[in-house]
Formats: C-alpha cells, structure tokens, sequence
C-alpha cells in the first residue's frame, strides 16, 4: 500500500467517488474541521459551527443581559426541549427523555429508581459494558451477574427469574458491537426484568428504535456533538414513570419547586428525574449537534455508518489487520475496531507524526470513530495508508509501549 | 421620600460619598453591567467580561481546535485546579475541595457518605434549610430531626449522642441569617456528630474559615459570578476522605480512570468524590468570577457586604419596612430580606416598570441581594427610592398577587 501503487489509487479514487455521490456531504461545512484527520468522534464530536454561535447568546446577550429574567424566557425548559429532541433520535415518545446531569449519575438514578421498585436484586451485565456503569453497579450493593460474552445468545441465556434488570451498552464501548436491543428488551421482559440500556456509544451514529425497553441512559458529547462533557440524557418508559423515584431528590425533580414547600413530592412525568440546578451553558450546547442529526435523519446517518465502516474494513482487510468488530453493519455502531499489540504506539505516532487522531482503548485496541455528518471517504483511505506508514516504517518504536495519558 | 425631599437628596449623596471611597469600587469594570439595577446576585451573579471571553476560548480553540487533546491540556484537572481556587475563599487547604455536579448531587454524595461511616441515624437540620436539601434528606430513608428555629442555641441544643449529622446553610436563604461555624460545628462534634455546611449563600459574600468542619458543599451561580447553573463544588476534611465512599462510583471518581479496569478503586484525596465526566463549559466558567474574588480578597468583599446590607437595612427602616435579616454583620450574609404582604407583587411592578430586580421569596420575602464586586451604594439607594415609590403609589396593586414563576 504504497503512494506510487496502483492499490493506494484506487482507494483513493473510490473514496472520492464515494465522496461525491454522498447525501450527507454537504453536512462538513456545518462543523468546524481543519486538516486534522479525526477519528475520535466516538470519543468527543468536533464543534458544530452554530454551537459556537449559540453559546455566545448564551453568555453574551441571555446571561450577560438577561440575567435571571432568561429563566424564566427559556432556560427553564431546556431539559424537557432537548430531552424530547433527543428522544426523537432514539424513537422516544414526548415526555420520555430528559437532559440532565452526567451519564455516570443518570444510571445510578435510574438503577437504584428500578431495583427499588422490585423484588428481585440480581442485576445481569456484561464484563465488556463501559467500566463507569461496572463501577456505579458495584457501589450499589446489589448483586451483580457480570458475564464475560457480547453474544446476545449468552447474555439472554443468563437471565433469570431473580433477574431484576438487565443493562448494557448498546454498542460496546471497545469492539464496537451492536446488540439486538428488541431481542435482549423481549428476553428481559420474559423473565420479568427490567432492562436500561447505556445508548453513549450508539446515540447519533445508527437509528435507535427504544422500542419497549424501560430505561436507557447516554452520552451527548460523542457522535451528538454536544462538547466536552456536555449534559447528558435518561429515557423511562412513559407508563412506568409515575412508579419509579429518583434517589436523588433535588430540587429541579419537585413538584412546584418554585412554592419552595417544605416535603419533597416529585414531579409528574419524566421531570421527577432531574436534581439541581442544569449547567445551562453545557446543557444549551447540546441543541445545535442534536438539530443537526434531526435534518440529517438517522436512517441516512446510520446507512452512511454503516458504509463507512464497511470501507474501513475492507481497507483494514487488505492491510491484513485483527478487526474485531462486527461484519453485519446491524451488529455494529458507527467505530472500527483493531487489535494490534502496539495499538499505543501507534496512535501515538499517528498523532504526533500523521495529523491522525485515532482513539486507543487499553490494552491492545486502536479505535477509529465515523461520524458521518464530518468523515469524508477521502479522510478513512488518507488515515488507513497513514496507519500502513506507521506500520510499515515501523516508526512506532519510537514511541512508549507504557499507556499513559488520556486518549 | 420624594425626589424633591432633603431625605433623599441626603441618601444620595451619602451613597455617591460611599462609592467614591470605595476600595472594592474598580471591580464593577470587569463585570458586564448596564441600567438595570440588579440586586439578585444571590440568585444568578452577573456575567464577568474575562468569563465571556474565556468560553469563548474553551469553545473555539480549545473544543473547536484541539478537540480530544484538550483533555489532556487542562480540561482533566479543571475540577481540582478551580475546587482549590474555591477552597482558598473558605479558607479549606490544598486537596479538599472540588468543582463537581450540581450542589444537590453532591449533597446527596456527602449525606450518603459520611451516614455510611457511621452508626448514628439521625440528621438535625431547620425547617429553614433550602428546600432542596431536605428534599435530598428525605429521600435518604433516614430519620430527620428537623427544628423550626433558626437559632444556633435551639440547633446546638437538638444534638444529642444518636446525632450521625448536623446539616444547615451557613446562611440561610430567606432570612440571611448567617449561623456560628465555628460555634455550632463544635457543637456537632461534641456529641460524636459530622457537620455539613451548605455554602451557597455564604461563599463569595463574606469571609469563611471551614476550620474543623467536616464536610461542606457550594454553588457557584450565586455570589461567584459562575453562570447559571455553573458547576458546584463540595469540601470534605483532609483525615475524612480516606474513610468516605461517595455512593456514586462514576469513572471520574476512579484511581487511573484510563485503565479501564473492571473493579472500582476509588481516587487517592478529594477526586474520589468526583462521578461522572465534568461539564467543562460550565466549568471553565466559573473560573474568572473566583479570580475576581481572590483577586479582591475575601475580608475586603465581606467588609462592604456588611456595610451595604446595613446601608439598605437603615433605609429601609426609614420606610418603616420589617426587616428579617440580622443587625449584626457577622450574623448575616450579603442580603438583606424584607417582609411585606405584598412582597410578590411589588417585585413584579419593580421589574416591569422601575428596571430594579429583587428577589421574592415565598410567601412574602423580597430578598435584595448585594454582590460587592458590582454592587454600588448609589444603586441601593435609587433602589430603595424606587421601592418607596411603588408602596406609596401602590401602582404594585395593579399586579397579580397569585404567586407563580420564577424569581
């Protein structure tokens, strides 16, 4: 795979081809890109250009003039506005989603919300799922059946009647598998479970039908392009709202909140999920990237996933590269994942000596994240020779073996 | 007091004196001000120049350009570095503040932590606590001794050995009474209990020394200028912090969260009461309002708070309007609270037609909130004319006086 080779041309000039037939091309122009080669959307989405527009409004003219009129002239109802325009991405009823918090503190609410609500202690789960959703079940003091299988086959054939709830990560965190969200929810439900999903890896990078599925969490910071650490999000079913509390009872879940009474009665609907006060400037920036998935339609961002990522297999094949993530584009989010035993080196090399960001998770993955709505074809076969250079030239030594660093 | 009266000629020059002696006076440049006379910065602070411009930069450059190697160029120790800044205005030492969540996520992580440590169940608290926090208390499923005095006798007389807490606010939101620190954590301690102070009404108005309490949270929307719904912080005694767990064992909160190992092991110090991923807009905004503070110095900002809330309470006794707030400085905040059965509707005809914005407390407090750095006597007393114009006048009679809305 060389510049001058024939293999190298025709990937180049497919990408390009591929480029130019694309729907969803002219979304670039959108977001603020440079010639960086950035393929660490899964990690934290690039600035679209009217969020940089909003939060001046934010600041300057809302804040900076408006002061505490402005919550009463919108602020007030970001929550429920965004919730609901996220809902609409995941195939939420209104009055299912809401805006709030980190996605760490919306799983234990909504954890602790479901085991309180039932008998049943066991709460099944998978040795792959993002390790913060490991880490907060562990705080709870429940019983944990932690399975060390993606297969849905596997996970559903670990449930069982003292099963209370089963939760996962959509799409895996590292290999970068979709589960089948209709068939785990079914599996759940049948033996009396409640299921949450953890949608941060799947949210704005393939359509998400919530179906019947209970509860579900995620992150807007990754493929919705809301900034770092942007407020993220929790779903509930509508009919099992009434019947769940937060443990957290602040003041933004109640009832009234402004009557300032003195016992907490939560309020109606899927605002009793909130607790204080919402960081509004990162909450505010989540609106702009959300919109612009809304226009570009999930259906069309999710079959440009899912061609992307076809390609950067294919590539990846013919470099003779360990993919690790799912052939069937129904089984598999929006990264592509490779297991190469330098794989920190090389995203080292990559981005001190290639203008590549790729994404590395430990010990041994390199990460390349799509975002349709900003990876052009041109960036995927550009960044797959750079990492053949890197390879190939072995300039990788140079770099630590140690992991260190964020990445 | 009329325009034409010597009483309010008297006032004005007396104000217009004030401020040109005052050492705190240059502040008000670095703030974004206009006409309005803006006395609710004990709701939502006013928006510091160098804040609109720091976004700006965490947007633009450090979002826009540098996208996920930000993470890595400051944004992973913004919650120590600026929950050190914090500390300072407390008089906390180094390691045992940080900028985490909002303050009733962070309420409920210290009441959850420090009853885990103990065999003590009761907390005590007042009835005049912000609700938010009793709302947290009594979703704890703990027993509350909840007493209605806001005497730091009564309280220190309610503790007794099955005592596990004592929670109030330093200063307590309606009346701005500021309780004995130092007095009533004593007290805790005597008794085998932990205090936890909630600082949202106190810090940035008045000096604090944390001294040997225990635990302690903040917001930073208020008096330090942090925007709305800016990241809160909490305190936790250096020799505490080993024992606490905080029940919310988000990957933040996790000795090298990078690993990605699959056990939780809470952080070494302070970082351990972290959860999820920071909202670092909301973040990073908080910083310059802090910078001014320390840059101010805190007893220079606590002196004028006193001389200001005794300016407006002395008019205010010119009017013969009930004023709730102590006459002794150092047992109040920086506002000053008056009763009036009218409260509600006078402050919606000072908003509408005087450019004045109070603060309304329910059922019938207006709060009028000083912030040092931009507050000047010359527009407490416009303020309190304007005030006396709309009782005498009764033009409030023309406003609705069903209380709804936020104020």
């Amino acid at each position: 795979l060389k510049e001058e080779g024939t293999e190298i041309q025709n990937l180049k000039s497919k990408a390009s081809a591929l480029d130019v037939a694309d729907p969803l091309g002219h979304f670039r122009d959108r977001f603020v890109v440079d010639d960086l080669i950035y393929l660490d959307g899964n990690s934290l989405g690039r600035l679209p250009k009217a969020t940089a527009e909003r939060i001046r409004e934010v600041v300057e003219q809302q804040w900076g003039e408006r002061v505490i009129c402005s919550w009463g002239e919108g602020w007030l109802d970001l929550p429920q506005r965004i919730g609901d325009k996220i809902g609409r991405l995941i195939g939420a009823k209104e009055g299912e989603t809401i805006a709030a918090d980190s996605t760490s503190v919306n799983f234990y609410k909504l954890v602790h919300a479901a085991l309180s609500a039932t008998d049943g202690r066991v709460v099944v789960t998978n040795s792959s799922n993002f390790p913060s959703d490991l880490y907060l079940l562990q705080g709870l003091g429940i019983e944990i059946r932690q399975i060390d299988s993606e297969s849905d086959e596997a996970i559903a054939a670990a449930l069982d009647d003292r099963t209370a709830l089963l939760t996962l990560s959509h799409v895996e965190f590292k290999s970068g598998l979709r589960h089948d969200m209709k068939r785990l929810t079914d599996a759940a439900h049948a033996v009396g479970a409640k299921v949450l999903w953890d949608l941060s890896h799947s949210v704005g990078a393939v359509p998400i039908d919530i179906g019947e599925a209970d509860l579900a969490v995620g992150c807007t910071y990754k493929y919705l392009n809301g900034g770092p650490g942007a407020t993220a999000f929790l779903y509930v079913r509508k009919d099992l709202q009434e019947a769940l509390r937060s443990p957290i009872q602040g003041w933004f879940g109640q009832q009234n909140a402004f009557e300032f009474g003195l016992n907490y009665s939560p309020a109606g609907g899927i605002g009793r999920f909130l607790a204080g006060t919402p960081p509004i400037l990162s909450l505010a920036a989540t609106e702009p990237g959300i919109d612009l998935l809304l226009e570009a339609g999930m259906d069309k961002v999710g079959e440009k996933a899912a061609l992307q990522t076809a390609f950067l297999m294919e590539v990846a094949d013919s470099l003779s590269l360990e993919v690790i993530t799912p052939r069937n584009p129904q089984r598999r989010g929006s990264h592509v994942a490779i297991r190469h035993e330098a794989a920190w080196p090389i995203a080292q090399a990559l981005i001190a000596e290639k203008s590549v960001v790729p994404d590395f998770r430990t010990p041994d993955v390199l990460r390349l994240g799509i975002a349709p709505l900003y990876t052009r074809y041109a960036d995927l076969a550009e960044a797959m020779k750079r990492i053949a250079e890197v390879i190939e030239t072995r300039v990788y030594h140079a770099y630590s073996s140690e992991i260190g660093g964020v990445t």
